[in-house]
């Protein structure tokens, strides 16, 4: 069914099809770039574990940054990529880890949320889907001015939303407000995961700065940020109740409605220092 | 964790949290309505299924729709609620299907797709995430005009998120573009699913209208309003490839970009007559 893995793309994580345009002028026949949306399937030592609905595109920093924040590895070095296999249907990424993690795979697989969480092994139990990430140890104060500097950078760089007005970011800057690095998804929680793969790959320590995305802030998106050490998300739309409640406890600066030079701060305020 | 489901909330579905405003005229503390997100639990003849990180309102809505929308049974009549059961970590529906409804709970119970979609059961397999819905048989034609109507209205009627800002909305017009019911949630899917919900209760036929929805089209929404009969899914953002492609075969008309008078129709695009 998924012919885009097998297109040409005019950008990664894109395929162009065919769509009508409506408007006061009439009907116009064009070809549009569209969001590449991929079953992928995530394997830990030959065992299936969850279906992700992804852009396949950073395929490797997903991968990484997914086994990270859901907690099944402690570092990038325990995980092994041994194969991207794609398929008509879909990807599926063939990972290793360390023998010594298995109890945290079988743990985790019966604590993944969400939509899709499966009764047969026990993750439909409410208690299973919420959980306890570490609390965050560094308590870095971030300027305001430096949070907006981020998120005045990030619009220029999500060429996948400029092609297609369809794909979610998350960025990483450093306390200054420098952007270091941006991923993109047409799911938030990819989007979020691929970035802390690429911060893992390149090196980049999580405490050193606070992370932006461009969705709302749910609960997965704050669990996933505090499992990893980012001391602060800041979201461009508004939070829920849960990931306020999960900020709260962990340990996180979550902050919401952040754009045109306001934002919104709704757990550990005395992170964001006032802009003067 | 959740104190969602005990306070009280200025509107259903929303809850009071302090938040530290900041601005070009300084720091302000306030109380602001929350969307809540709490997990919900759906347990079908005594077993756990799924777990959806839901907002609490029309929760009966959300039980029938998404019984509907994943297959799980043909009609209303089908499905009785036993119990909605509120505990501090979140909300467990308990519901009763028809013994001849156990191979379809089965079923899905493999094909729920999506994060976390669970390797234990076989659901991490891509081949049982993808389904395919029956055609849509209905091939009404709906006026451009209709849909600007319907999509105009759309805006008065969403008050949680105007409460919020972080709600989305799934709403059904008629042919004629009057706007019959509407409903919000922090997860697009679980709009969607309310409405079809509603739908069913009130006796309202699939075929004799679209549904609009406030957020970008993904497969899954698209797969949902296939499988009950809509005929014409009309997003007010963009599409994915998956969702093109399950439109095209389901013949569904899918619409994206739907705003301002505008739109852009992916599949099926005679459905949609140009407006004069």
């Amino acid at each position: 069914m998924n012919a885009c893995i097998r297109d040409h793309a005019t950008i990664d994580g894109a395929a162009p099809r065919s769509v009508q345009r409506r408007d006061a002028h009439g009907v116009h026949n064009l070809r549009d770039d569209i969001a590449c949306e991929v079953p992928v399937a995530l394997h830990y030592n030959d065992s299936p574990f969850a279906v992700l609905m992804a852009t396949p595109c950073d395929l490797a920093d997903l991968a990484l940054g997914f086994s990270l924040s859901e907690a099944l590895i402690a570092d990038a070095g325990e995980l092994r990529i041994d194969a991207v296999d794609e398929s008509v249907d879909g990807i599926c990424i063939r990972m290793r880890i360390p023998d010594a993690r298995h109890p945290a795979l079988a743990n985790r697989q019966r604590n993944l949320p969400g939509y899709g969480g499966c009764g047969v092994c026990g993750s439909a139990d409410i208690d299973a889907v919420l959980r306890a990430p570490p609390c965050v140890t560094v308590v870095t104060r971030i300027d305001g001015a430096s949070l907006h500097r981020a998120l005045a950078a990030l619009h220029e760089r999500q060429p996948l939303n400029a092609a297609t007005g369809a794909t979610h970011a998350a960025g990483f800057a450093d306390r200054d407000g420098q952007l270091l690095l941006v991923r993109e998804d047409v799911g938030r929680h990819n989007a979020l995961d691929k970035l802390i793969g690429a911060m893992a790959s390149a090196g980049i320590v999580a405490g050193n700065g606070f992370a932006i995305v461009t969705s709302r802030a749910s609960y997965e998106l704050a669990v996933k940020a505090a499992q990893v050490g980012i001391p602060m998300l800041a979201a461009i739309s508004a939070p829920t109740t849960l990931a306020i409640a999960l900020a709260e406890s962990a340990n996180l600066c979550l902050i919401g409605f952040a754009r045109n030079g306001h934002c919104a701060v709704y757990a550990h305020p005395q992170r964001l220092v006032p802009a003067r």
